[in-house]
């Protein structure tokens, strides 16, 4: 407000800011190991069902959830290393990680959209999973994560990440606001 | 940070407030008409696949991310509710509907919070309506929603407005920012 302009760059906390680019690093990394998890889920099998045999081929492109989940992480991974970059740049230099308020406005919208983004990917591929592993109930049919164990772990490590991936974003996203609050 | 002190309570802009109490009655409505969809979306009947009859029942209850989503949704309608009240009886009294920065953190926390909750069960209820929809590409069975389309239709209402109500506790969570960042 009418005290901001003179506080900007003021006080630097070093510790702060080197948390930051920390947790920037382990977000960019939880997005690559959810979809390397992800891309390498792949399992072919034959189910009994009724007496006569399915073949079952599960692969993570078989389910636009999967899709999604990967095509937000990857995103992510991206916005990641973006901002991992541009604030290592700025320490090194000795300069505030945080140069103006309309940056961290940018910041924090870019912190929340992905984040609801990942909460979003990881639901959705979660709620399929489920749906994997208790079979449906609609029908008689059976629990299909018995047979496709592997598929169904390498899912489910994915979703994990991504849902780590989503809390690191978020804990980025609050501290954007305790920046604007502070400035 | 030094010069709050002074400035909380000073400056009413009483359209604001009034705008921010009929964003929360409007996410209360958009919550309650998920949950009312969602709990009539019950529907059976019998599927002929493969020469003989499967029943089919379906009811929101038979999955686990359908019952998320009335849980988050009824959780989202009760937070509205309570801020609403809160609200308007602070509007009433001629006094600030948010009273201090405590206080702006907590309503930014919960609508940040539930903002998640209801992102997570309403992709997490799309992901399994769009395997209804599509069939299940892991085995060679049949689109669902073509013999329960009423049941899906409910389904999808349910989601739009979930979303609704999603973006609207988003909103109202940056609102909360912008406040925090002024005062």
């Amino acid at each position: 407000m009418e005290c901001n302009g003179t506080m900007v760059g003021t006080r630097r906390r070093p510790w702060a800011e080197a948390m930051q680019l920390i947790m920037r690093a382990l977000c960019m990394l939880c997005s690559l190991v959810a979809i390397s998890f992800m891309l390498t889920a792949k399992e072919s099998t034959s189910l009994n069902i009724y007496g006569f045999i399915l073949p079952l081929h599960s692969k993570w492109s078989f389910s636009q959830s999967y899709q999604y989940l990967v095509g937000v992480s990857a995103a992510v991974a991206a916005h990641s290393l973006l901002q991992l970059l541009i604030g290592t740049s700025r320490f090194l230099k000795m300069s505030s990680v945080i140069p103006s308020r309309n940056h961290a406005w940018l910041i924090f919208a870019g912190d929340q959209a992905f984040a609801y983004a990942l909460m979003s990917a990881g639901s959705a591929a979660s709620g399929v999973t489920n749906l994997n592993h208790t079979g449906i109930r609609h029908t008689a049919l059976p629990n299909f994560c018995k047979p496709l164990h592997k598929f169904c772990d390498h899912v489910a490590i994915s979703i994990a990440f991504t849902f780590t991936s989503c809390f690191l974003l978020a804990t980025s996203a609050v501290q954007g606001v305790i920046w604007l609050s502070q400035h």
